[in-house]
């Protein structure tokens, strides 16, 4: 393939460090698409015959129909799916297959056939963030009422609602699906036609192409284009971000499913035992998503650092650009079916919960805010006197509801007995109405909304 | 500040390791602005009297004046910017200030201060890219028809322009600006009145305070609002992926200035000599550019390792946050006006690189393409015939027009004397006029386009 | 310094970029020492007179009193501490100071400053990390004893002791206090001597420079020597992993002090309050902890980006090696020291923990074992008897040891009343006595070991 | 294999993300040693019959043979490895194979194979780095004499000898060779008998499984053996230090085969052409090494975030280990072989080398030194003087040693006709005989203490 000049074939640790068919087979479908776009605007131009053009797209065609039924066989000396794919559609239809490559080169050839495949990737995986988002919403509508502990530091901070629990997650992967939206304006221009890295001579029309594939636009400088794998850090930064999200969300399956907890139930189908405790039923596809977003993460640097520093415009580093988006994409996809499970199908303890939320001076804020709005006395200082309260309930071992009227007047006379009113876990996440608050009419709300948003009826 | 439930103070390890003034300080005009924006919504809401919020909104400008001009002061005991300025406010205007944490906790306050810091960071960003494209813009139209080598694999490919070359990175600047736009347009909603996790009883108003301080809406969750930190995680992403191009520049620059190239003189300005060896010019400015983008993409890494597997609400993990970002916000800027000045003010040496244009049988791609144009002989085949004509020319050690019609006749006889037009680096780059290609017409048809995106003229 | 061949000053942003001051001051007492160094070398192979030599010891002296008084003067014209240091100098004694780069260059000079900090930077590690070792095995000696669940996967496992569970850092410090000593190890040659790059035609004597600053002996070869960072990167990845096993007991001591938990009381030293609710009590030390680990693993993967590619020999690049390393070690001396302090003032609620080590079924493979033992029946057998009576034990709600004995021979014949005594929590931490288990006796033993390892009593 | 609790299977989601086997296959051959050595165990120590451990250990050597010949069957409803084998061991000798699983957990299993396969490969790339260094050394041994210009900021900075240039990587592997030394050392402690995490209570003999094995010792404490994956972080450090070191050699075989360089001809073997420009040869093989530091660089980051923050004891998050360790072992065997081909096969070009290195003023610093040495100028003034030479010469577009005497002393009076001798590239790098400086008789000397330390004649 590289003409008369090599005096020595590649050795066998360059077949085997060169070839990139073993991952690249990946791309076959961009591949065989990308190609017919091109014959068919050749043919179009003027740059080769109408018959030429009609029997290169039907042979690819042909090899689509052959890969599709038996896979793309993994040639090391052809090297790439390009090649190989070119190789097989000179064996169907004669020396007319030396004329696809007019105009174009492998550098071209590659940027948009990863780009093709970097955006269907994107599209699916809005679709799976939009399938876990369907969950949450569900979950959440169900538990707009039900209580339990709102944690900061882990620690026991406010009472909230499972519901607003479940829909902080769904703001998350909001901004997951518009970080994937942009990833994939961003990436929809057609590199096809910049050649190997400065364009051709060949009268070829950039813009059919494009439009063929899809794509908005040519993209503008050709050097540029044949050099720029922006597209893929796009995919792996969004990715990232929402492995860490999901990462979060697993780590709270966990933490809940632990016996201290005893919050939540996980699926059987989600959940594996152990080859020597009976009576273990351990969290393993959410332990997974946590662990995979560690992999996800290294793939991002992975790409980060292949790209440091290269002159232009291609450099063969950049082969080293899909196997890191190829294996993010198959755990980010896996870790979304699993949570989407993992949501759908969890059995909430919300007896559980609401007993939690009732320990820990949950509603301690609750009387600092009483005493603000009741007596009129400074944030600051009602902070205090609250901090009291707590500190007597806890040497006696009690709630803070459980002390009297008289021990809350020895620490501060503006109390009366109304305050007990705010001290109910209910009455705590009910007055939090504040809008994005937790109180179950502000969650019934969101959830409208979401599932508005989401065309759910 | 905590109250009185604490048998002991912290100790000192304690005080170094949890005081975020020494960097959260940074944060102070945005910690005022919202403040100030709290305080004037708790006064139109009647949560607080209108004399008090205007006590406090008075306060805090006397603050604000103090910090502009003395700086502000670290007390670690008071551990944070909001806490230093809540205290100096008490000692100016009594227990008033006790009344301006109303209805908010420190964490949607840090929420809100660090996505306001953040905004202003992508906009000042922005502008740094701008003026770097603009420099890139005037270079390549003055250098529209200065001939070079292009490469790939860094071997002589094709001879290109060095407008061509130089407007690759003004598309690389234009992604990365739509990067941070799409950043800034994804932070711009208003966490404040979150509270500590659960939102708030007070009948407090965030649309107000939102639009106080420019943002497009409240943020919808409470646990998400006081949780996320995807902002900031997208300034580092955005700031990576722009480190990632500037690297590539720097990497060009310094190769270019280097003896064996001899590309390009790089101002003085930008330059350092050695202590030892007194003939020596260093393009250490390219130099730290290149460096930098290690250390922010270690910016980028550090918040990701921190942010994964975080349990909602706020941790504080969290307070590892700035650190990173105001980091790279620094070398990045850094980065931006070096580059800015090294573009602006290189000296080009135009014969050199035209002279190694010539080299390295960079026109072989042009006699293929008249092969297939002219006697319509398919590309493959005409790859071939042209790899033995290079292997007669390089074993005869001369260029490809160099070699007679004789010769080129005698490897294949449909070559003619009119092929020795397409051999010139000339006629190469004039003929690569499809979209986005190196030719002169096309680079100066980017050029106008691109001044005209710009404003400039 | 750079002699006469510049035209211009370095520009505003130069300077700023280019300065090394601001953090390499830090490398000040390395770097007076290893001028002395130099100095009484050139004085001894007669390169400069005895007095000269004198002078410049004395000198340097000097200097060093004066910023151990005042610190050492940022001077951003002088760009970084050698030439601060070699200006101040010639201030003091004159002409005699232009002699003492006689035979070096900056680029061996940072070399060997950076190798002698780094050293003392992995003792002051060895210490730190000693001294939490220290803690971990006197709270281990105390509660070889404790009963507490066993955990994997965060589910319940099977019973073992508190000190035991301890033990398990004390083994991960001592692969990080090996870590650090293989590092020490590898960077203790002398760069000092190997000039710019390649050596140096004065008849210096490195070995005595070598000897007199402590390290081995001289590096072999002066190109790698100015090139070479990876002692700096073995300081970081040695940080990273010590950092890891920090994270965990973080992550463990922020599980415990949750109310869920409830199995430990944080030292009030160690802990802070909440701004907004009163109650609360946060493990911010362990946070911040947890926290860091982010921290140091971005300084890592700063250090391995900006070295990547880099060509022979010294390239400014390397200059980004300090800030990674000097932000990475603060990090890491304060998490050691925050969990030092925890690890030793923690209150550990034993009844709690010994209770939730009765939940859970922890003693199912003790049934499964006594299966093995008493009755002969393979294990995989054992194990699925076990899991009836887990699944029987379950669904009545009770533990297992609340079975009868009836139920346990309806599920299978072979049990006999003796099993009830495999089942306690005491008996089944007692049994596992094998090399590394954790029965109260075997951890005393290996309390013992570590104790005389550490040199306590 | 976990009894009867579960009521549903597992999804096909989680069929696929908890299956193990598509990739910890590759340890079936430490898998079937470990379980051979705890069976003979097992037998020694009468916790099964002698009759029964030898069938096991007959049935094993079956499996093997098996797994030899005809590869590891994917059973993903056996998840992985150890129960793929386990249940042929079943098949193949009946209920006996159910006693192997007696006093270990499938926890402790894997961390055995794990540091078994991971010690394999570290002996592994310790003969391709000798390989390597062998490589070098014979070049180095070859070139001692060849005059090149050394670069520091690739900038011309003084004339090196090319074998000492080869000899800085030497030195480089030496400290890689070293890493991988420590890190077997650390690993080698056998976690076996660990059980699930507390050990057992089976009467086990952990020595003899330890030493059948070739381990140094049992592992001290169960928790911290089933949890501790230090081992393959060491590997990966290691991995990636040494993947630096490649990207250097990479970066410098790619720009010494560029076209303005022109100081290499690669060989061959280890070149591609183009699909599109006949007149290519590219560097494909180093640029991939380069490229494949960024990807190893990734596998560190990726097990790095994955471990952070996991509580003990075994959580399923560190079933993702293995992809990282076994993809960068895969990407370093190729890049250090590639290397190994690339330094012995490479044609180095030296006339044009010694011909660079007349360029650029290499010999000023012999300049500034003969002024020291000669007229007793102190080094900074000598520096002085040096750069005006050079300025003059610059000027004028001639050498430094293209300037007359006369020229000379109008810059300063005490030069005389004796300097010029100081003045050749050839005199320069003779000169350079410190202690690992680049004279060709130091280069001799250093090449022989290497092959001596390589064992070679």
């Amino acid at each position: 393939m590289w003409g008369g000049r090599f005096a020595e074939g590649p050795s066998s640790v360059m077949r085997e460090i060169n070839a990139s068919i073993p991952f690249d087979k990946a791309l076959w479908r961009q591949d065989i698409a990308a190609s017919k776009a091109h014959a068919a605007m050749l043919g179009a131009c003027g740059i080769v015959t109408a018959e030429d053009a009609l029997a290169i797209e039907r042979g690819l065609d042909t090899v689509a129909g052959e890969y599709a039924a038996s896979g793309v066989p993994e040639d090391w000396d052809l090297e790439d799916i390009h090649m190989v794919t070119e190789s097989r559609l000179a064996e169907l239809i004669g020396p007319a297959a030396g004329r696809l490559h007019t105009g174009r080169s492998r550098n071209d050839q590659v940027a948009t056939d990863f780009r093709l495949w970097v955006r269907d990737a994107l599209d699916e995986v809005d679709g799976a963030l939009a399938a876990l988002q369907a969950a949450l919403v569900t979950r959440a509508g169900e538990h707009a009422d039900s209580i339990m502990p709102g944690f900061t530091h882990l620690q026991t901070a406010q009472p909230v609602t499972l519901g607003h629990h479940l829909l902080a997650y769904y703001e998350m992967l909001r901004r997951d699906r518009s970080r994937m939206a942009d990833a994939r304006r961003r990436l929809n221009e057609s590199p096809l036609g910049s050649a190997a890295l400065a364009g051709t001579g060949f009268p070829i029309d950039r813009d059919m192409t494009a439009q063929a594939l899809g794509f908005d636009r040519p993209t503008a400088n050709s050097l540029d284009a044949v050099s720029d794998r922006d597209f893929a850090l796009d995919y792996l930064q969004a990715a990232t971000q929402c492995a860490l999200h999901l990462s979060r969300l697993a780590e709270e399956f966990i933490l809940w499913a632990s016996q201290p907890f005893g919050f939540v139930r996980l699926p059987d189908a989600l959940s594996t035992g152990s080859s020597i405790m009976p009576q273990k039923k351990n969290p393993d596809a959410a332990e997974l998503v946590r662990g995979h977003s560690g992999r996800i993460t290294g793939c991002l640097v992975a790409l980060t650092v292949t790209m440091k520093g290269l002159p232009l415009a291609y450099s063969k580093d950049m082969q080293d650009d899909k196997p890191p988006v190829f294996e993010a994409h198959g755990l980010l996809g896996l870790s979304l079916a699993a949570m989407t499970g993992m949501v759908a199908d969890a059995t909430f303890n919300t007896a559980r919960m609401r007993q939690a939320a009732e320990l820990g001076y949950a509603t301690a804020t609750d009387l600092a805010d009483w005493l603000v709005r009741q007596a009129d006395i400074p944030f600051r200082q009602a902070h205090h006197i609250t901090g009291a309260a707590v500190k007597l309930a806890e040497s006696r071992g009690v709630a803070l509801n459980a002390l009297s009227l008289a021990d809350l007047q020895a620490i501060d006379g503006r109390i009366t007995d109304a305050v007990f009113a705010a001290l109910s876990v209910e009455a705590s996440v009910a007055a939090r109405a504040s809008h994005g608050g937790t109180a179950p009419a502000e969650v019934r709300k969101r959830v409208a909304e979401a599932r508005g948003a989401l065309g759910l009826e």
